[in-house]
């Protein structure tokens, strides 16, 4: 408790809190790093695993997971030559930490969270 | 790591998951939440303390984490009235679970995350 109260001033003016909460602001990002919690994936296997996901919004997801060092990108030199993508180590300790913390809150509380939807009574403002 | 690596393939399809991670969509409501940490908080001092919040931006986030349930609204009855703002047992077990994992994570891996920024190469593509 103590380190985190401590810094809970610091953190409200962190952007770094700010640059980490939008590695959520992606739907599909989370689940992509989930999904290669397993292993290395092909592009369609990844695909077909998490169900629900075009095509267009795949290649978008990679795209920015690569891009924020999060996922890695391996050619092999075959022939027709094979692409696989997998966790960086920084990935992993972002699924292994913040995001295993956050499908455990939604073991214990997700209910509660698709119980209490909408926006508040008007009559409240 | 057992729980979380074998519901791995689950928590891909759990919509209960995208639920959670969409409550850090938008940026400012992880900073509110922890901005209420330390107690209620009257609107304009909550403002205050974040910095770089607009009026508008302001009430839209608190209408929306009033709406998850995860922050409540008081109103005191005394001339002028007294509204606070507060957080609710699962607001406060958000902030202590996931949303502190994430702060510690950045504390330790936040340069690395800046560091990496931007797109990958084209012709990576």
């Amino acid at each position: 408790m103590s380190g985190y109260e401590a810094h809970a001033g610091e953190l409200v003016a962190d952007c770094r809190l700010r640059a980490a909460t939008d590695l959520f602001a992606h739907t599909w990002d989370p689940v992509i790093l989930v999904g290669l919690l397993g292993g290395a994936r092909r592009r369609g296997v990844l695909r077909t695993e998490i169900g629900g996901i075009s095509d267009k919004a795949l290649t978008e997801a990679l795209r920015r997971l690569l891009g924020h060092g999060l996922v890695e990108r391996r050619r092999y030199a075959q022939a027709p030559p094979r692409v696989e993508y997998d966790l960086t180590a920084l990935g992993r300790s972002l699924v292994e930490g913040p995001l295993r913390a956050l499908g455990d809150w939604v073991d214990a509380h997700g209910d509660e969270l698709l119980e209490a939807s909408g926006a508040p009574d008007d009559d409240e403002w």
